[in-house]
C-alpha cells in the first residue's frame, strides 16, 4: 500500500518540517471558532471547496446574530437559508449590506465583489408553486460561483411546455430539475439530455404522499439513467452537488 | 320528492301485481346460490350489468372447484383471477373448455360463443415488466365484451416510444394506462389525449415505495386532468371501469 | 403500421401546406403565454378539451393576480381552487365579476354567458363534513359544462339514507361519490348502480389513517366493480374525469 | 376510600386466618407451572374466567410438545392456534384425542365432555377468503363455551347478501364481523343492529394497505356506534371478547 | 330458511295491514329530516337504540346551529363533540339550557329530566394528560343512560397506582381503559379482571408513533384476552360500545 | 426457589412485626396523594431512586398549578418539562424560587440546597439546532445529582470537530449523544469510546423522515457496540438512564 | 425567443433538406425495434450517450431471450441486472460469450473489444454485506467505459478503516458511496473530499427501517454538502450518474 | 483547552519517542487485516473494550469461512450471529471446537479457557416466542465476560408471573428486558427496579405493527424512567450495552 497523506504529515513532523501544533490543527481542521454552542468553520472552504451555509431552522435569533457578527468581523461570506421573518430582522441588523431573497427565504452576505460565475448549470422547475425551491437553487448556485439558467413552469402534464425548451436543456452540462406533485419532470428530462440530472422533490402536493413524499419516491424509482436525488425542498444540496460536478472538471 | 322505485314495488305488492315472495327476492337480489360458504350470484349481471369475477387469492382449491362446478352446471360464464398453479389444475379439471392465460394468471370460462367486442378502449403499458397486469386488463376487458387495443413498452423515460403511438391513443374513447416504477406514464398520456384515463399502478419496482406504492402515489398526485386510479395491479378493476364508461354492459 | 398524425403534419410542411413556424407551434402546443414564472396555456382547451384550472396552494398573491389579469385581458374563463382569504381578495380585485364559493374555497371567472350544462352526473356525499369537497366537485363540474345533481349526507352507517335516494343514483350516467371517515360509501354505491363511480376520499377523520388515508385505502381496496379513485379532497380531478366520461359518450 | 381486597387478605394473614404462603400464592397467582421457559398457567381460568390458549407462532415443536404433555397429564383443556404442519404433528402425537381444524390452523384438546354452549353470538364474514379467520372465531368461541351462528360471504359490495340475513343478525346479543379488502361490513352491520359489534380485519387484500391495514383503519374510522376492533386476523381475541360480553350479562 | 322480517313486512303490505308508504318509510328508516345538506335522524334511537351524537370537526357554525335549532324545536336530546370555541358559542346561543364540558370539548342538550343511570361501567385512565378523552367517555356514557365510575392517573409505569384500585375494577361489568404514551394500561387491566375491556388510545405522546399510533398498536397487539379497541381519542365510540354491552338502551 | 421479598413481608405481617395497613401501603406504594385527577407520588424516590418529573404536554395550567402547590407545601423538589409560556407563568406564580430554562422549556423547583453533583457523564450534540434537547439532558441530569460536561456542535459532516474533543469523550463513564438530521453522531462516538452511549434523536430535520424519524432509525440501525436509544427529543429519559447507570440515585 | 432545434428541423423539411420520414424518425427517436411487447432501443446510445441496460426483475425468460437474440444478431452490447438463476441460464444459452457476475446478479454481453476505461471514479462501501451492490456499481461502471477503484468494508462504526483510505478517496473526481444499516458512510466521506458523492443505500439491515429505508433517509437528511442519492440497491443508477458526471467534462 | 491526546502523540513523534509509522498505525487503528473485502479488526478489543462479533446476514459462506480461518490461525475469539444452516456448516468446518446455539442462531469460537463471568445482569423475557432473542442476549453476554441470570415467560398480561420474580429483578445492577407483541414488559420492570433497563423489542407479533414495530414504539414511548431501547431482535446490542454499563461501574 502506498504512502498515505497522513504518514507524509507525520514524517514532516518527525523531521521538524511541520510543528506538532500545526499538524494537530491540520489533522483536526481546527480552524473553526467556537462561538458558545455555535461553531464558525473558517477552514471549510479550503477543506471541501465550499463556503459555509447556515440552515436557520431550529436556531434562535441570538444564535444567528452571533454567527453573523463573527462573519462580518472576519469579512467572511455566508449564506443563510430557511429564515423566518424574525431571523431576517436579526441578520439584517447585524449584516447591513446583506441581500434578502423573500420567496426562497434566503439571505446572502458578500463582503467583497466576486468574479463572474461559471456557466453550465440549467435549473428547470415543474410549476409556479415550486418557485421558492427553484429560487433557493438559484441563489445558492450563484453564491457558490455559478451562473445558472432558470426555466420555470415546465411540468409534464402539458408536455409541450418542456419540449419547447429542449434546446436550452440540451446545452446544459448539469441540470437541476425541481418538481412537486407527481415529480415526473426529472425522469422525462433525464431521458432527453445527456447531462447528469439532480432531482429536487418539493413539498408541493396534498393527500397521502403530499409534503414531498410522492415526488421523492417517484424520482428514486425513475428508470431514467443518470438521475440522482436530494431531500425534499433541499435546493441548497442540489446547488452544492452541481457546483462540485462543475468544479470536478477543472 | 318523486316516487321511488321502492315505493312503486310496494304499491305493486299492495295491489297484488307482485307476490310478496317475489318482491322480497327482488329487494334482496336473492338470485344467489349458497354453496357452503361461497356464494354464486346469478342475478349480478342483471343488477350491476357485469358477470361474476372470482378473485382466487386466499381461497383454496376446494372452494374454487365448488364454484366452477356450479358455473358449469348452469352454463354460467366466469372469469377467475390471481390463480396459483394448484388453482389452475383444479379449475381446468372442473371446466374442460376453459382458457388459461399464464402471464396474467387468469382463466376464462365461456360456455357459449359471444358476439364481437365493442371498440373504444386502448390499453397502454410502460415496460415489459408490466405485461402481466396489462394482460389482466386485456383478458378482463374481452370477457366484459370489449375489443381493446394494446400498446406496450411506452415508458416516459424514453419519450419517443410514447409519442410514436400518439395517433392510436388519440383515437381511444377511454384509455387504461398501466405503469410501475415511477408511474409517470398516465400523467403524460392524460395531458395528450381528451379521453378519460384510468391509471393502474403495478407492483414493479424496488426500494421504499416499491411494490406499487410509488406509482400509486404518483398517479394520485398527478396534475393531469381526467385521470382516475385503481389499486395496485388491479387490472380487473380498470377493465370494469372502462366497460362501465363505454356502456358495454348492454 | 399506419401513417401517424406527426408524419402527416411533416408531409404538410414538406409540401408547403403548413408553414414551419405553425407546425412548430402545433407540435409544441405553443399557444401558452409566459407571464414571468407562471404560464397561461391558451391552447389547452383545444388540446385536451378542458379550460384551465389554477391550483392556488403554494402560489402567492402576486402570481395569482398576474394570471387573473392575463385572463381578464383575453376574456379567458378560469377556475381558481384551494384559495386562502388573501388569494380571494387579490383575485376579486383583478376580476370584478368573478364568483367566490366560500365553502369549497373556489372562484370562477366567466367573462361570457354559457349554454345550459349537460346532464348525467350525480354527486353523492357521505356526511356534512364532506360538504366542502362535494361543493368543489359541483363548482368544477358546472365550470366544465355539466349540470350535476347533488345528494348529501348519505353515509352507510345509516344505510336507509342512501337507499332512499337509490332512484336518483340509478338514473346517473356517471356518479362521483365523496366520503371521509371509513370511506365505505362508494363501494356500496358501485354495488347498486350500473354507471361508473368515481370515488373521492376526503380528509375528514382522525387517528392513524385520518387526513384521508383511510378512505383512500378503502376505496382502492373495494371489491365493487367499476370504481376508480382520485386523490384525497381532489374534487377538481373527479369533476374533470366525469366530464371526460360524459364527453366520451357522444 | 373503602377497604380493598388486598387489605382484607392482609388482615386475614395478620389474624392467622390465611397462612403467609397461601397469601403469597394468592397474590402472585402462583398456580402456574414452569416447564423450562414455557409456563402453564393453571389458575388462569379462575382468575380471568378463561382457559389457556397457546399462540404457536414463533414457538418450536419442542416447546409445544412440552406444554401438550403437561396439559394431558393434568387433564387440562387447551386450544392451540396459528399452527404450522410440523406443530400439528407434534401435538397430535402428544394429545391423541385432540381435534385439528385445518382451515383455521387450530387444534382443540378437550379431555372431558362439555355442556352445551351458550347462545347469543352471531359471526358474519364478508367473503370466502375470510373463511380461515371466521373459523378461528367459531372454534375459539365453542372452546369458550358458546354456541355461535355463522353467516358467510355477506360483503357489502353486493348489499342484498347482507340484507337477506338481517333477521339472524338482529337476534344476536353480540356480533363478530369479519372482513378483509375494504373492511366495510362491520360498519354497515353496526348501523343495522342494536348489539355490540366486534370487528375483525383480515389480511385479505393487496396493494398498499393490503395485509389487513386497510380494513383495520376502516373499522377504526367507522362512524357506526357500538363498534370495537381487534387486531388483524385475531379471531381468538374477538371470541374472547364476545365470551366476556355474554358473561357480563348474566 | 325461516321467514325474514322483510317478508313479514311485505306480507303485511300485501294483506293491507301496512300501507305501502309506511312500509317504504320503515324500510328506508325515513324518519330523518333533511336540513339542507345536514340530516337529523329522528328514527335512529328506535333503530339502533342510541340517540344522535354530532361530531363537529369539519362542520361550520351554520351547519351546527341548523341542527341545534331542529333539536330544540322537536325537544330532541343531542350530544355535540369535538367542538371549537366558535362552535360552542353558536350552540349555546341556539340551545340556552345546554351544558358545555370544556375539557372534553363536548356539549349536551337534554330538554327533559332523565332517570338515574345504569351501573356497571368503570372508566380507568393512565395519566393526567388523558383526562380530556376520559371525560369524553364519561359525558357520553351519562348521555347514553349509564352511571360510570371514573379512576384516573393509573399508568403502569407506577404499578402500585393501579393495584390499589383493583377492587373497583373487579366489580365492573365492562371497563373502558384510556391510555396514551405506551398504551400498556388496558393490557394489564384485562389480565386482572374478568369483564370485557374496551381500550381507548389517546393522542398523548411524541416522536414517531406519537399522536396515538403507539398506544393504538400496543392495544391491538395485546395478548390479554377480552380486549377490544376503538380509534385514537374516540371516547364516544367506547361509551357507545359499553352501553350496547350493558344493554342500557332499553 | 428462594424466599421472595413478598413472602418475607407477609411473614412479618403474620408475626405482627408489620401492621396490615402498613404492609398494604408498602405493597401498593401508596405514598401518593390524589390531587383530583393528578397524582403526586411521594414514595417514588424511595421506590425507583428518582424524584418526580412532570411532563407538561397535554396538561392544563390548573393541573400543573395544583401539583406545584402540593410540592411547595411539602418542600418536595420537582422538575417540569415541555412547558408552554402559559405553563411557565402558572408555575412561577405557585413556586416563587423556581428556575426557568427557556431554551429547553424546563423549570426546576429545588426547595433546599443540594450537594455537588457526581461526575462521569459527557453530553455531546451534533448541531446548534439540537441545543434545546442537549439542554434538557443537562438540566435533568443536574436535577438528578450529576455534574455533566457538555460538548456542542460536533456533527460528523465535519469530522474534525468531533475528533478534537476526543479526549473529553474518552474520559466519560457514560455518554449521551444528541443528534438530529442524519443522526450519525452516536454511531461514530460509540466506535471511539469504551463507555455506554445513550443516543437521543432530535426532531431537527425536514422531508420524509424529518421530525426525528431519520435519526431515530439511524441510531437503532447502528452497528456500533454499546449504543442504546431513547425516544425523539427525550432528553429527560436519557438523563434518567445515565443517572441509573452511574448509580447516582443515592 | 431564439430559433429552437425543432424549428430548424422543420425548416429543413420545408426546404427539402430532410425527408419527412427521416424527420419523423428523428422526432420520435424511432430507431427502436418492437420485439413483441419488449422494445430494443438502438438509438438510445446516440440520444442519451448510454448503452441499454435491462432490468430483469418482473420479466420472464422468454422476454429476456428475445432481447438477447436481438442484441446478438445486431452485435449490440448490453448489460442485464437483477437476474434470477433461470434468467442466467436463458441468457447464457442465447449469448455464448457473455460474462456472468454471480454476486451482483449481472451479466454483460460485449460482442467487441473495448478501449481502456476512463479513470476518476472511486467506489467505497461500508460492510461486507454491501458487496453485491458495490459489485453492481463496478460492473455497470466498467460497462459504461469507466475504470473505477473499489474500497470495501470502510463503515464509520470503526472510523480508522475509512481514514486509512483517505488518500485514495481524495484523488477521486467522483465518489460512489455504498452503505446499508445506518447509512452514515456517505455523509462522512462527503465531509472529507471535494468531489461529488453519489450515495447508494443498500437493503442491508433489520427492524423497522430495514430493507434500506434507514440508510436512504439518513443519506437524504445528510448535512454534508455535495451529496446526492439514488434508490435502495440501485448500483446501476449510481454508475450511470457517475459516467454522466465524468462524461460531462469532455 | 488542555492538551489533547492527539497533540501528545504528535509531540512524541516530533521528539522521536514514537516512529511516524507507529503513530500512523495508532491514529488509523490499523491493526486490522484485509481479507479481500472482509476485514478482521485485531485492535478492536483494545480500542473499544470488546471482541469482534460477525453479523452473518447478507454475507455468503465464503466470506464467513475466510473470517473463520483468520480467527483460528490467530487464536482470535469470535461470535457469529444470525446464521443460516449453510453458514453453520461452513463455520463448523473451519472452526472445529466452536459451539453452535441453534435457537439463537449463534456460534461461539473460544480458543482458550476464560475466567468466570461478572455478575449483575438479569435478562427477563415476556413470552416463550421471545426465547431466541433472549438466548442471543445470554450467549453474547457470556461471550463478553458476564454471568447473566435469565427469567423467562414473564409477560404483563398475567402480572403475577412477573411479580413473583421481583426479588431477582431487584438484585440486578442492569436489566435487559425482551418482549414482542405489545412490548409492555420493560415499562413495568423499569417502574419496579432502580437499575438501568435495556429494552429489546422482538419481531414476535402480527398485523400492522407486527415484526417488531409495535414493541419498539411502545418501549420508546414508555414513561418509565431509566429505560433505553435497542433495535428489534438486537440481542447482541443489548448485551454489549449491558457489558459497557457493568464495566463503567468499576
Amino acid at each position: 500500500m502506498a504512502t498515505t497523506e497522513l504518514e507524509r504529515l507525520l514524517r514532516d513532523v518527525a523531521a521538524g518540517r511541520v510543528a506538532p501544533g500545526a499538524a494537530a490543527r491540520r489533522l483536526q481542521g481546527s480552524t473553526f471558532v467556537d462561538l458558545g454552542g455555535v461553531t464558525l468553520d473558517l477552514g471549510r472552504a479550503h477543506r471541501t471547496g465550499a463556503p459555509e451555509v447556515v440552515f436557520a431552522e431550529g436556531k434562535d435569533e441570538e444564535q444567528l446574530a452571533t454567527l453573523a457578527r463573527a462573519c462580518r468581523d472576519r469579512s467572511h461570506r455566508m449564506l443563510f437559508t430557511r429564515l423566518r421573518p424574525a431571523h431576517v430582522d436579526a441578520l439584517l441588523a447585524a449584516l447591513p449590506g446583506a441581500r434578502h431573497h423573500a420567496r426562497s427565504r434566503t439571505l446572502v452576505f458578500e463582503p467583497a465583489k466576486r468574479p463572474r460565475g461559471r456557466a453550465g448549470l440549467t435549473i428547470v422547475s415543474a410549476g409556479a408553486s415550486d418557485a421558492p425551491v427553484a429560487e433557493e437553487v438559484l441563489v445558492t448556485a450563484r453564491f457558490l460561483g455559478l451562473a445558472p439558467v432558470l426555466l420555470q413552469d415546465c411540468g409534464v402534464a402539458g408536455l409541450h411546455r418542456l419540449l419547447s425548451r429542449l434546446g436550452a436543456l440540451r446545452r446544459a452540462r448539469v441540470v437541476v430539475a425541481v418538481a412537486g406533485m407527481d415529480g415526473a419532470l426529472p425522469t422525462v428530462v433525464a431521458g432527453l439530455v445527456p447531462a447528469p440530472v439532480i432531482a429536487v422533490p418539493t413539498s408541493v402536493g396534498y393527500g397521502p404522499g403530499g409534503s414531498g413524499l410522492t415526488p421523492l419516491l417517484t424520482m428514486l424509482a425513475s428508470c431514467a439513467p443518470g438521475l440522482t436525488v436530494v431531500n425534499v425542498d433541499n435546493g441548497v444540496g442540489a446547488a452544492f452537488a452541481a457546483a462540485r460536478i462543475l468544479g470536478a472538471r477543472r
